[in-house]
C-alpha cells in the first residue's frame, strides 16, 4: 500500500530553530487579496487570539477602500512588496489568483515570512516545489488553504474512515457545478477541483496512480465543465464533476464502502452527512454465475457535525503550527500533491481523455 | 451537421408489402421472458385494443406460476420456440437477458414474427446489424425498449430542444445510481447506461464522434461503477454516470444550453423537469482578460408532464408501426447505434478509459 | 392516566362459540363496493392464504366490468344482499361511502358474517354503538379499517413510544393536505382526519378531553379545509390540518417528546421516519427570569422501516382474529373511539370553533 | 367588503410640519438594544446613505464591548434616556423585548423623536393606541420592524395578488415552528405569529371578524405550541401553526386561490415561491349529488425574486417616510392591528380556544 506522505501532523519531526515572533506568542499577519475571499481570511485572523492583521494589500482601489472601512485600524497598500518586506509581518496570506502565487510566496519565503496561500498552491509542480524547498531552507511554515479539511463534514468522514466504520473503500464521487463564477486565468478543473482532490488526498491517504480528464470549453477559451476520473490503489477509484454552466448548484458526494456508504450534501443546513447502513454481499457458491447477491438495507444515521467556521480552525492550526514549529497536514506537499494531480488532468483534457500516470 | 439517421417516424418510405395480421387491426404477441420487466409488458399489452397477448414463455417454473395466476386464459410455456414457430403469433416481445436477444431475435425473425427486444438491442454490433438485415428482407418491424422516448418527461424535453427554447446546448451530463441490481452477464455500463445513451440519441440527434470510459470492479468480476464522456458533434459533450454500489437512488440530468437550462429528476413525483433562465453571456470587449461575463438568473418553470405510462405509448406505437408498416423511431438501427456506443465504452475501459473514436 | 380501552390485543376475553368457517382455516369474503380502495381489498385478500373472495359487488357497472376482468372466476353483482345473504360467505368487507356503512353492516351482522369496514365506522356513535352490541351479541368480529396502523412507519414510532425513546410526549402534529378527491357526503375532516385520529389513539394511548375544529367551505357546500387542536391528558397537544385545496400534496406528522423529537414524512421513498436527538432542557436557578434554556442538537437517525403493504397486513390479521376468535386492536370500540371525535369536530366547526368536551 | 385600513401608502395626507433633521436629507440614529437583531439594524443603516448611527444603548456590558468593537466610532452607552434625550438624533430604533416598547417609544416620541420599533409594537392595545396619538400630535413617524413585508417573496406575492393572478382567496396557512428560541417574557403566539399576522394583514388587506386559538405550555409556563385560526372576510380562512418544540426549522405557508395556488417556503435557497396552475371547478348540473368537480393541473413557474436584504430595503423606506413626510404602510396603526389579534388570541388561549371576536 503506497502512501502519500499525509502524516506530517503526527510524526512531525523535532524543529531546532524557529525564528521567534514579533510579539511571544502572536502572529502578526498581511493579508495579499482582499477580493472575495480575502475578507473571511481577515475576519477570521482578527477574532483569533495569537493573530493579528497588520496589513492589507490589494490592486484594486474599491477593495482597499472596503478593508479600510471595516477594519480602519489597519494598515492598507496597493504595493505587495510593502507588505512582504515588513519587519512588523510574521506571516503573509496571499489569496490572489493563482498565477500570483508563486512570485509572492517567493518573496515572503525570502524575506522570512511564513506563508498562508490560497488553493491551488501554485501553477505547476516546479513552483510548488521550488517554494517548499525554499520553506525548508529558511526554516518557515506554509500552508496552502485546503479548507474544506477543516470542515465538521471532512472531520466526521475521516473519524469514520479511522474507525473503519465504512469498511474497505470503494469509490469517492463528487458533483461540484454552479452557474459561474468564471475565472480568466484557469479552467474549472483549476478552480472547483482543488477542493474535491484535496479531501480525497486526506480521506484516502493514498495518491492516485493514473487519471482520464475529460471536458469542453463553450465560452471563454477555457474548459466550463469537466469530468476526471482518478486510479487509486486497492481498485479504489474517485471522480469529479465540475461545471461553471449548471443551472443550479450541487455540492453532492457519495463514498462507498465494503461495510456502508454515505452521502455528503454540502448544501444541506442540518444533516449534511448521512451514512447509510446498505451494501451488497456476494457469495460465490459454485462458478460465476451462481454468485449469490445480497443486499443490505439498515438504517440511515447523520451524525451531528462540529459547527465551528472552518476557515477559522485552519487558521487558529496555522497559528498553532507556526508558533509550535509543527508542519501542518496542508503543508507545501499536500498542496504540491494537489498541483501534480491538476497539471495532469490538464495533460488528459488536452488530449480529449486520455490516460495520463502519476 | 452530421445525423445519426433518427428521422425514421418523419420520412418513413411506403411499404408495399405487408404480412397481413392474424386478425385485421389486431397484433398477437408472444412474450418470452416474464422476470422483472416482461409482466409489465404483458399488462400493458393486455390494456392495448389492437393487440392480444397469446402466449408467454420463461424457463423458471416460478415465473410460469405467477404468470398463469396473473393472466389464466394464456398460455404459458417453457419452450421459447413454442411461442417463435406459433403460426397464432404476429409478434414476439423478448424480455430477456442481452445475450439471449440474438437468437431469439433472429429465430422470431426467421420465422415471420416482428420483434420488440429489451435494451441493449444485441450484444454486439455485428449481431445487431444481421438483425436489421434480416428484418428487412423479411419486411418486419424491430422496436428495441428504449422505454424512456416514451415519457412525459423526455417527450416535453424534446420539444423544449426542437422549439430552440434552450437554445444550442452546451452539454448533458446524467447521474443514474442505486443500490443493485447487479447483472450477471453484463456490467453496470450495458444494465444502466442505454437508457442514457438513447435518450441522447434522440434528443440531441447526432452521434458522439469519440468517448472516454473508465470504470472499476469491486464485487462480481463485471464493473460495479463507471463514468462515460461522449463527445458529440457541435462541442456538445455528454456525460453518464452509472453506479450500481450507490447508498442511494439518483437519477438526474442536467442538460445545458445557451438560453436556458435545465434539470430533470425523474424521482420526484410531479416537477420532474424544471428549466431555468439562466445563463451566461460572455462579452469580449478587448482581448482574453477583458472579457465581461454576465450571470443571467430569471425565473423557473416546471411544465405539465404527460402523465401516461411510458411503456404502454411505446407498445402502442409498435402495434400501429406494425400494423401500418411504419418504421419506428427506436428501430433496429436507433438499437445499433446504442450498442456501437457501450462496446466502445467496453473498449475505453478495458484500456483504462483511452480515447475511443466512433 | 386515563386509558381508551386500547388493550384488546393483549387482555382479549377466551371466547366460547365461534361461528365455524365454511372451510377448516379459511375465510371466504363478499367485497362490497369496487370503486378506488375496493380493488386493493381483493387484491390483498387474494394474495392470502387463508382468505377467499367469493363476490364482489358494485352499484356501477364500469366498477363491475373491471371486477369482472381482473378476476373472472369471481361471481360479481350489483345487489349488496346478494352477498351479505350468501351461505357461502363468512366474512364482508364495506368498502363503500361513510353514510351506507351502518345499513350494510348492520345487515352483514345479522346474517352472521363478520365485518371489514372502512373508515369512518358510522356516520354517527349511535350507530357504531348499535353495531358494537350486535356484534356482541352474535359474537362477530368487526374491524375498522385503520390501515396507518399497519404501515411499517407506524409500527416504528409505537416501538419508539413503548420503549420510551422519546420520552413523555409534548405535542402529535400532522399536515394532510391534497387537490381534492372531494368527497359529496363528508367534509374534509370525515374524509382526511381519520387517518391521524386513529394514529394517534393507537400511539397516544389516550382519549382527547376536548378539542376546538375550525373550518371553511368554498366550492361544494362542505369544509374543504379544517384545523383540529384536540387536548388530551398530561399536557398532550394534537393537531390535525387537512386541506382539500393545496397545490402540493404533504403527509408529515412532527411529534415533540421531551427526549426525541421526529418527523414522519410518509411521502418519502426511504427515510420516511427521521427521529431526532433534540430537546430543550429547562433548569429553574432562581424564578421564572432565570430560567436556564439548554438546547441539545445531536444526531438524526432514520430507522429502516418494514416495507409489506400494510393493507395486506391488516387483512392478515383480520382473517387471523376471525379464525382464532380475536378481537382486533382496530374492533369496533375504536372505530367508535374515531367517529364520536369526528361528531365533536363537525360540532366545534358549526359554531366557528368552540371548546367541544368530550 | 370591510378594509383595514391599510391604504397609507397610497393616500398619506399631506402634512405641513416635519421637524428639520440635524442635517438636510440625514436621519441620525439612535439605536437601543444590542443583543440579536440589533447589531443588523445598525450594520444596515451605517450602508444606508441618508442615515447615520449615532449611539448605541444595551443593558449588557458584553453587548457594549461588541458594539464597541464593531463601531468604534459610534457612542455606546447603558442608559437608554442618554440616547433618548440626544440633540443630536432624530429617531430612535428600538430594538428591545416587547415589554419594554412602550416607555421606550413613549419617551422618544415625547422628546421629538421618530421610532423604529421592533415587532410586536406593544403588549397591549391601550398603549399601542397612546403611541399613535402621541405621534400625531408631534407630528412623528412610527414604524413597526415588520421585516418580511420587504422581503422579496412577500412583495412578489403581493404583486400576483394585486394583478389578480391567485383570483379569489381561499386560505393561508402558515407553519412556522423550529427548535427555540424560548423568550421569557412572551409566548410562542407573541414570538412567531407576529411575522404571519403582519404578512397576512399586508396580502389579504383585511382584519380577521375573528379568530380560535389553542396552544399548551410544557416546560417555561408560557406557551411553547399554539394553532391560531383567523376567519376573515368573503370565507377567507388563515391558520397559523407555531412552535419552539420542533426538531426541524420549517417555514412554508401555502396560500390558496380560486385560479392558482402557492406554496412559500422561505427556507428554500432558489425558488422560495411557488405557483401552481391547478385547482378544483366545480359544476353544479342537477343538485348537491350531481356536482362535477374538475381538477385542473397545469405548470409550476418559480418567479425570480428581489435580492436585496429585506432590513436595508425596510430602513432605507422608513429614512424616506421620515425624511418626506410620508406616512410608511407598516405605522403605527399596522402594528396596533397585529397586536389586537396577539392579543385576541392570548384570549382564545386562555379559554383552551373558544371563539373571539376582534
Amino acid at each position: 500500500m503506497s502512501s502519500n506522505g499525509n502524516t506530517a501532523i503526527n510524526n512531525f519531526e523535532s524543529i531546532h530553530f524557529n525564528p521567534a515572533p514579533r510579539i511571544a506568542g502572536m502572529v502578526n499577519f498581511g493579508v495579499i487579496g482582499y477580493g472575495y475571499w480575502g475578507p473571511n481570511v481577515v475576519r477570521n485572523l482578527q477574532s483569533i487570539s495569537g493573530a493579528e492583521v497588520v496589513s492589507v494589500c490589494d490592486k484594486s482601489s474599491a477593495s482597499r477602500r472596503r478593508a479600510h472601512k471595516t477594519s480602519p485600524h489597519v494598515y492598507v497598500t496597493a504595493d505587495a512588496m510593502e507588505v512582504i518586506n515588513s519587519p512588523e509581518i510574521d506571516a503573509v496570506a496571499i489569496i490572489t489568483p493563482v498565477w500570483t502565487h508563486f512570485e509572492l510566496a517567493k518573496a515572503a519565503l525570502e524575506n522570512g515570512k511564513h506563508v498562508f496561500v490560497e488553493k491551488p498552491f501554485a501553477s505547476n509542480a516546479a513552483q510548488a516545489e521550488q517554494l517548499i524547498e525554499l520553506a525548508e531552507q529558511k526554516n518557515l511554515k506554509i500552508m496552502v488553504d485546503h479548507t474544506f479539511l477543516f470542515t465538521g463534514a471532512v472531520k466526521k468522514i475521516k473519524q469514520l474512515l479511522q474507525e473503519g466504520a465504512l469498511g474497505k473503500v470503494y469509490y469517492y464521487d463528487s458533483t461540484r457545478v454552479n452557474l459561474g463564477l468564471f475565472q480568466h486565468d484557469v479552467n474549472v478543473v483549476w478552480d472547483l477541483a482543488p477542493h474535491d482532490l484535496s479531501i480525497m488526498d486526506y480521506l484516502i491517504e493514498r495518491s492516485p496512480e493514473a487519471l482520464v480528464a475529460a471536458g469542453q470549453r463553450h465560452l471563454n477559451g477555457l474548459e466550463d465543465i469537466a469530468f476526471i476520473t482518478l486510479y487509486f490503489p486497492d481498485n479504489i477509484i474517485g471522480h469529479v464533476n465540475v461545471n461553471w454552466l449548471s443551472p443550479v448548484k450541487v455540492r453532492t458526494t457519495l463514498i462507498g464502502g465494503e461495510k456502508k456508504m454515505l452521502v455528503w450534501n454540502d448544501l444541506e443546513a442540518d444533516e449534511k452527512v448521512k451514512v447509510y447502513d446498505r451494501g451488497v454481499d456476494i457469495t460465490n457458491s459454485e462458478g460465476l454465475y451462481n454468485l449469490l447477491v445480497n443486499y443490505r438495507s439498515g438504517d440511515m444515521w447523520a451524525p451531528h457535525l462540529e459547527q465551528v467556521e472552518a476557515l477559522r480552525l485552519e487558521l487558529t492550526y496555522f497559528v498553532e503550527c507556526v508558533l509550535n514549529g509543527h508542519n501542518p497536514m496542508n503543508d507545501g506537499a499536500a498542496g504540491l500533491r494537489i498541483v501534480k494531480i491538476l497539471e495532469a488532468a490538464n495533460r488528459s483534457i488536452r488530449k480529449r481523455g486520455s490516460l495520463v500516470y502519476l
